[in-house]
């Protein structure tokens, strides 16, 4: 496999989310420009990022959109299961074991894992909690190849060690904050509040925009 | 004020994360490159992006970490606070109403909204659960200007819909759907899956990498 630049496979995943709509809605093909305003980036970068996966679309008709959908699941590693292992079952981690979305696209909880002894033996969505010390023998049993934290920011990196020992090399962190990890383990960090800090920005635009003759509401606790 | 280009207000929170660790572990000033290395851009565009916030660093020393927060927050609107409103209040609700991450930053979470019978009126961090008729009064009360919605993808659109008539002009949505808001409304989705997607690019060229002589654990759920 030739490498692909690392600012388009964070796109990809991005282009199959809209590809998919698309084939939901029965859009059979898809032009460079569509895929763009979609997926909110130019049509040049659409054009380039495609043809890393060797796929050009047809002048004048565009790309087939089942095709399409086809090669970037291939390119990204989803025509496989992916044995997921969730380690933190708070709230955060119920959801995620919950959430629909994950299953969908193949990526299985196979395991929860916690340290709380409340929890441990317990089931959520059919699945025992089971304690850190297993994560070893469900990695072997379930081959499991990502490990998703969910604790809270002080047991993160505990919960890292023990997957890398265990020998997941690819893990989500949603705890905030910075996991160090051998070479070889791949991390991506998901931060929920960077998504409202771009929303604030564009807030902000419009309350400034209206600043003159703004009708306040006067709540005690208003901003 | 100045627009800012899309791309760079969506880096601006990753610098700002970037700079508050540098912050916290007592550094004083930072390269263009160390912020470079440590946000995943390169320093050129690190450059770029801050010369948009009229913030240039000197020459040989770099940015004051701490001015530079300053200047990020201020252009990100994080200088102020944010009430913000979650409606759907299931598993994920209930995280996002608990995620330290959000009120560290100045994303009080005002009020929690549900529609079914049985949540509402009980009470999540203090906040009693509300139902959707309330939204009106909520944003008045809290001058709510932030709505998450982290309902089920089918009611997603009802509650969007709800939010733009109480006057909600910034939508988050972590429901998997895509939602229709008029003009003058912004709306971010958070797909949790898509970081799931980019591990899998980089795991499946590692297990490539090692296809010749690996060891199959054997397990009867491996993928």
């Amino acid at each position: 496999m030739r490498p692909i630049p690392e600012a388009t496979v964070a796109r990809l995943p991005v282009y199959l989310r809209v590809l998919v709509e698309m084939a939901e809605r029965g859009v059979a093909t898809a032009s460079s420009e569509e895929l763009a305003a979609a997926s909110g980036v130019n049509s040049a970068k659409v054009r380039k990022d495609l043809s890393h996966l060797g796929s050009y679309g047809t002048r004048g008709v565009g790309y087939d959109v089942a095709y399409l959908i086809h090669q970037v699941r291939r390119e990204l590693g989803l025509t496989q299961d992916w044995p997921t292992v969730i380690v933190g079952v708070g709230n955060l981690g119920q959801a995620l074991a919950r959430y629909r979305g994950f299953a969908d696209r193949g990526f299985r909880t196979v395991a929860l894992v916690d340290v709380d002894p409340a929890k441990i033996g317990t089931e959520i969505e059919g699945l025992r909690i089971r304690p850190l010390e297993d994560l070893p023998e469900i990695v072997r049993e379930h081959q499991a190849a990502i490990g998703i934290i969910a604790t809270p920011a002080a047991a993160a990196q505990e919960a890292a060690d023990a997957m890398v020992a265990a020998g997941i090399r690819s893990i989500l962190n949603f705890a905030p904050t910075t996991l160090s990890v051998p070479e070889g383990v791949s991390v991506r960090k998901v931060d929920l509040a960077i998504e409202l800090q771009i929303l604030t920005y564009y807030e902000q635009r419009k309350a400034a925009l209206e600043d003159v003759g703004a009708e306040d509401g006067g709540g005690a606790l208003g901003a």
